[in-house]
């Protein structure tokens, strides 16, 4: 659900592995009809045709044992609602999306179905209708929500590593989304506040880069007040290995280009609110939040100003 | 020296007020040779001739009462170095500039000269070569620096006056600077980083609104650090007069539109050093020093990301 970019790679990916893989497409549902995926990668090129093209859950008429869902996670999108029609008894629901506590709703509407919950570490973009460029890496973290792991996870993580894509479970994927959203935090607002900039831009420049490591500290601050002490070294592996890297462009970025909505809520709301609930002083994410709040209005508006 | 849109708008009324003005122009001086200054107002439209135009001080061939800069205040300018030519034993130097402690490398260049500091409040823009268009406001807060007042502080007010330009002395400059930047601290970086907006969409944003009272908070506690107590209701004031005007575009976002350089330093950099000086700490307002540097970086630079 949500073929985008992700989950049209990961679930082309299954396929190939074997799984019989189903998506629900909108925006470039005729052209995935018609020809399914394009798909360059660095693990090879490949095309991906989907076993049946829905438009939404609801067309589905059969319950599947996974329901992959790698769509944005906006306040304006309830996963849930959007995944209710399919939803079996044995079926196990695997989010692929960015953010922190972003699982309990949909916990909530399916109490009694399996959640696994995962990130994706992932370069990869939409590059025309029903085309998808891999650019680089691909490693899924997956782990059972709230904790935990389990044979589903593990059969996912096999499916994935026969067609080599590297998968991890862990048994604690909160504290993974914290330390995803350490990296995230910094790199995503900034990236759009400061006009379009990317990695490299950021790092070559001392202020932003010490509004970086401000950022990171605040968000450990909060993941450590939920139990989740990250490494003490964590933040300037990040930054170095950021560094290292090729300059990126994030996806918030590109998503902000497009006049897409950002997950704003999702990687920084959600995070202040825990913070707020835990009493940590987070000054330097909440500036960006705020920040990224009126970029996103504004950017979805029309208007200029006069 | 530096006859933009202020330089050139006080410039004029103080020729229409009986004084022999000439000026600096740089990029409109051709124009301003031919036509001079052709300035709508509210206070009456009127075209403004220099005495004589001049390229740089150093054509100056006499030593003038006053100099008034009215430049941008930027690391890669001198003001001392731009006026030193013209600046005479019985001149004095009257800089009409935003930001915080921009009056000590003058000061320290002349130290023999008076010295008299002021802060524009005017919504005043250059609407073609040689054109200006002022807006509202006009009011102009001056003081000797550091601190008192002069006969040459009061004739200029008085000449001011005479033709309807409100000009207001005050013993204490430095005050007036620190609530200045009160209200530029917030409005002039969100304006730029949240991607062009004006004051009415930030203020129509309760996160952003939120942000403008924090670094409002931040400015208050460097100010008294350095024993300027503002007062307390000044916060509230301020986001209600500018809630009650009309949206406007700020001067730091023209800049950045204009792909001209943006006064960070003068502005947030200056603030900040001090309060790292009296040990206050600032995050929110650190948070917008660093995203403007790198904006203002990017926005200069050709380049676009990959």
């Amino acid at each position: 659900v949500g073929a985008g970019a992700i989950g049209g790679f990961y679930g082309g990916k299954l396929a190939q592995a074997g799984a019989h893989v189903s998506t629900v497409v909108r925006s470039d549902y005729q052209v995935v009809v018609s020809q399914g995926f394009r798909i360059t990668s660095s693990l090879g090129d490949f095309t991906f045709r989907p076993e049946r093209v829905l438009r939404s859950a609801a067309e589905a008429d059969y319950r599947p044992d996974f329901i992959l869902v790698a769509t944005k996670v906006l306040p304006q999108v309830s996963t849930a609602d959007l995944i209710r029609p399919a939803v079996g008894e044995g079926t196990t629901i695997v989010l692929i999306q960015n953010g922190i506590e972003i699982e309990s709703s949909v916990a909530e509407a399916f109490p009694n179905n399996e959640l696994i919950s995962g990130l994706a570490f992932i370069a990869v973009s939409r590059s025309g209708p029903g085309r998808i460029h891999h650019q680089d890496f691909g490693r899924l973290t997956i782990g059972v929500y709230p904790t935990g792991t389990s044979d589903r996870a593990r059969l996912l993580k096999g499916l994935l590593e026969s067609v080599g894509v590297s998968c991890e479970i862990t048994p604690d994927i909160a504290a993974a989304r914290w330390e995803k959203l350490l990296w995230n935090a910094p790199f995503n607002p900034i990236s759009v506040l400061a006009g379009a900039v990317d990695t490299r831009e950021i790092l070559s420049n001392e202020a932003a880069t010490a509004l970086v490591r401000k950022v990171m500290e605040d968000v450990c601050a909060i993941a450590a007040s939920t139990g989740h002490e990250l490494p003490e070294s964590i933040i300037e592996r990040y930054i170095e290995n950021t560094a290292a890297m090729k300059p990126y462009k994030t996806s918030m970025l590109r998503d902000y280009e497009a006049k897409r909505p950002l997950e704003v809520e999702a990687m920084l709301g959600n995070a202040i609110r825990i913070a707020a609930r835990t009493d940590v002083h987070v000054p330097h994410l909440q500036t960006l939040y705020a920040l990224l709040k009126l970029s996103d209005e504004k950017n979805r508006s029309a208007g200029t100003p006069g």
